[in-house]
């Protein structure tokens, strides 16, 4: 990591640059509102810190020991006092003081359904509207969402997502399960999920990335907090830091019942806040797959200081093709948001 | 599970025990303040219901399919309108709408500091006091206790811990490691705890549920919440339905780095709430094993519902013998039980 | 599931099949030796079994409750005696009376090294040979396989891959990381491999199903057996079922440490041999992470009936460019050939 | 760790005793066949190891890195060339070159199933016989064994065992469930059984090693490997070191079925091997709770290095109390038995 002097000049930047550039290495540059920090991508122990110190502009550049490197909270100087970045998701900023809420159905079924759920949200005082186009299944004998049944219909249920988001003024965000189809969501979307399945998938991330939207990173359910931090550095390198981490369940584990799909992992939020930058949010719908327990895990989320949640709504879940069992009334969702809300100051302070 | 009308007479009552005892079953009778409810100990498909459903008194006989029959939730209507059990550990109600805290330090080193520390926490607002005296310790190099030193120190370290408690209006509750100590320590304390590591040893669980005191239950840190309801069912099948469950976190898992001692499992709050009638707190201070987490881990805990929280501090952590890096200062401790008192208001309706 | 009678005419199949298509149904026809079986694609439910049955030529029709349906060991009766499928790879068979061994570098680095490895593998007794080319990496900033570097890099890495399979007479594979890969890829190798952290990837796992090669495919981590297996349906459901499952490790859990890298789920072997008629082999090598734990665990998973094994070998292990640590010298890997073909003949009757 | 000069006279090992035991730490002295070896007891980091190496008999002092010392394989130069500690067990010995193979029923249930089972297994080639009579159980409502129903049946159950070990000539095992069982089974039985749930009982394990017979440990479920030898060392540190560790699996984690009960950790073998000089043993029947797993998990424990097996056997599983789905008939036994010891001259050279 170099850290440049406030009053550094592009040239210097560029020195810089290019004399890490000789060993090998690549950079990433972040201009932040308060410094210039240029990021070593690739082995770092080829770099001579010693050399780079001395250099015209710098003010000081030293190794960063933790795998996660371009992400590190050493970085945090850049984003002010918080130490946490704000994440623009069409109008919406994630990671500043108001928690937000991102809410939807599961999946996109059809135009009704959508645009009359995706109004209740807004209602009850959501701010981002999700819904799945591609869902990553389990079964290949189950409903994979209307993106695998055809380019068109992929094509629509994406306009219908887009459309409603712009109808009640919503940012959107949907899930790309492959790399095929990322080029395609990003002319819909305002922001970009990578599902848990998909957190190891490198080229994935990479792909999407490279699309300059925001992207929503899910934490795998088999993995470590190191390694999700790890994988987020492969979006990160592309020069995209604009990355929205989400805990949302591991797997479980002992014998006997457990009650709950995956296991929420609420220390994750602020071990995280320690180790990077990056807001982090949470989604209980997945990580508890109970419609019952997704009130108070929404509410302990907030007050571990969770930057937002991500929660799934139908108001006729009976009549969903995924996930119905999770998924709240938007009369309920008004009631967790406006507690949520009323948590969050007294919990962060 | 029988449940008596409400003028049931004790012969009625008497007549119902009988009957099952004929087919070679045990019952628990519990007198509520609403209703008396008949529990049956042993392999209840042995009962014949439609026979005793049919006897003088009986409102209701019916057979409970989960196998933690006697802690659960359907013998709630016994427990007014939460349908949670108030445990009251010396004149503390834990169960009720205030949470309720535990602290004090990991072990009862001297004293001198154990006074001190007394005297913070409840001045913090702590209502219960917390000390080893038997450690559980995965070194046998470790230390492990003064209880471990000989029966002299051990009763000078009980008195200690029975005097400070009561010098500061605190009842007190220490952890019995094994069954050769369950005897003595009940002389000392208003509560025994039983410890994660013990969570399986069913002996053990027997002899201290005999004493007729409170048990503080912890989860193992390998037991899906099945099984710790399951062994929470050896307690209340001595006849004591004083047991107040805790939730201390589970094993991680993932290769690499977690950050945290143990996962703190917090869905595990409201699916305990939903399966049994019997009140469950979280220790924050094991499960993360981090002073820097207990605040977020706390609000969370309460945010999700819990009961209350036990929670370790040291007003000079540099000097204790164990747990040195969990321990927090009596000035957060009060922090925290301040700002979980507002949140309880806003979490729990 | 539809079993069709010995002496059915191809019309009468494609009738089956036609009748299927019209409750929304697709249709997976396996023409084995034995017999000719018909699977359904999609949700079975809306098959009317009874009116299948009836149909000229079909001798059984009955649902499959297993979510893993085409794939089932209920088809093995297609397989012969030993109920399991036998997968050509170039003319190598895997799944028969004899073990296969797969056996190569980490990654393929350069020509001569591989060449070298190859022939040393090849003396050894290996029959196929592995190499990565595209490296799935944990972090962005470690070495992540020649085919990362480019197309050019690509195309030379697996040219070499091809050629020394060539000239020592095995045929290859390798893994593809994701879609983009997997055409150029297939014009190279005999078999494709998907890794542990693709295993979720259902739209790389069709993509690579559709080349009609040999998949290997390999247990994610944190899967489940039951999860593992309806992955493999994906694969199966475009018509390839010539499909080597291989189990690799699991996640370790637990506090403190575990010793090796994965844990290695040995009882998988024998309860995949009972679900499906696919092949399982066990790669120690990644499962353990450990040089000095490849004999015992080779010869522990042939004992438990592995059709095959996977082993990194590196003549120079020093000089290797990635997990160098697991690698067994060619002389190791003779005498584990040797004796796990023994050991064979008196585990597997 | 301090090893002694050959002809070191037993002033001079006492001299080093009292020099440690000045500076506050326990000694543990170990006479091998061919050395004398002292390990300290408490914390190493207050021993003087230049002073200890100087004085006179000694012949090396230092530091054993491990949280486990006493058991740790730098003892083994004590045990000869294969480096394991030889454990008698009635005229039985475990560890040596052949495999030790303990059988017997889940539970004593009564005199005439427990004698003619036992017979059967002495006849297919068992050399030990196991049987509980404490049982540990999830469930308060589950048959616990006779030794719960009363002193008396305690007797009863444990003298039928001991007479059925020397009518057939097999020393026996039963389960100490609790620290007040230990005395009495002591007088039964050649050596005591603490089971997996037992495992982090500190105070059991120091009751039943002051018993001076061997102890069979097992490994708790939730445990890592370095914490099942961290308690290991509560058993060595009472001076008994005739401990035979048992792996018995550990908890399955992820979504979806894993079609066995616990998840064998196969790779435990080896690696305790190269960890410790004790002997290590697997259970299959507990691991797996499938009967039709037991003949591939039983080969495969022998084929990576284990040094016994404990199998349960039953000729009419379908009258057993518990455990009835993993126990499996003599002759399957005989099979195990005969291919286990063909397999283990291959695997083990």
């Amino acid at each position: 990591m170099i850290i440049m002097k406030k009053d550094a000049t592009p040239e210097q930047v560029q020195h810089v640059v290019d004399e890490v550039a000789k060993v090998g290495l690549r950079t990433d540059v972040s201009r932040g509102a308060y410094l210039t920090i240029i990021g070593l991508i690739g082995d770092e122990t080829k770099a001579d810190f010693t050399h780079l110190a001395a250099l015209p502009g710098v003010k000081e550049a030293r190794m960063i020991e933790a795998p996660y490197k371009l992400i590190n909270r050493e970085y945090s100087s850049a984003y002010g006092e918080t130490g946490t970045r704000v994440v623009k998701i069409g109008d919406v900023e994630l990671g500043g003081d108001e928690p937000v809420f991102i809410a939807g159905p599961c999946a996109v079924e059809n135009h009704d359904d959508l645009f009359r759920i995706a109004e209740k949200c807004r209602a009850a005082g959501a701010q981002i509207l999700r819904g799945g186009v591609f869902k990553p299944r389990s079964s290949v004998h189950s409903f994979q969402g209307l993106g695998s049944a055809g380019t068109e219909e992929a094509i629509e249920a994406l306009t219908w997502l887009r459309d409603a988001g712009r109808e009640f003024g919503m940012p959107v965000v949907t899930e790309v399960r492959g790399e095929a189809q990322v080029d395609l969501v990003s002319h819909y979307v305002d922001m970009i999920q990578i599902g848990a399945r998909n957190m190891y998938d490198q080229d994935l991330l990479q792909t999407a990335a490279r699309k300059k939207l925001p992207v929503m990173f899910k934490r795998h359910f088999g993995a470590s907090i190191e390694e999700f931090l790890c994988f987020s550095e492969y979006i990160a390198a592309e020069g995209n830091k604009d990355i929205i981490l989400c805990e949302r369940g591991i797997v479980p584990l002992g014998k006997g019942k457990n009650f709950t799909r995956y296991m929420l992992d609420l220390a994750a939020v602020p071990v995280i806040q320690k180790e990077t930058y990056l807001p982090i949010i949470v989604d209980p719908s997945h990580a508890t797959g109970r419609r019952d327990l997704i009130r108070s895990m929404s509410l302990a989320s907030i007050a571990a200081g969770a930057a937002g949640l991500m929660i799934e709504v139908h108001d006729r879940p009976e009549e969903a093709r995924c996930d119905a069992a999770q998924m709240i009334q938007p009369s309920e969702l008004k009631d967790i948001i406006d507690s949520a809300r009323q948590l969050r100051k007294i919990a962060v302070k």
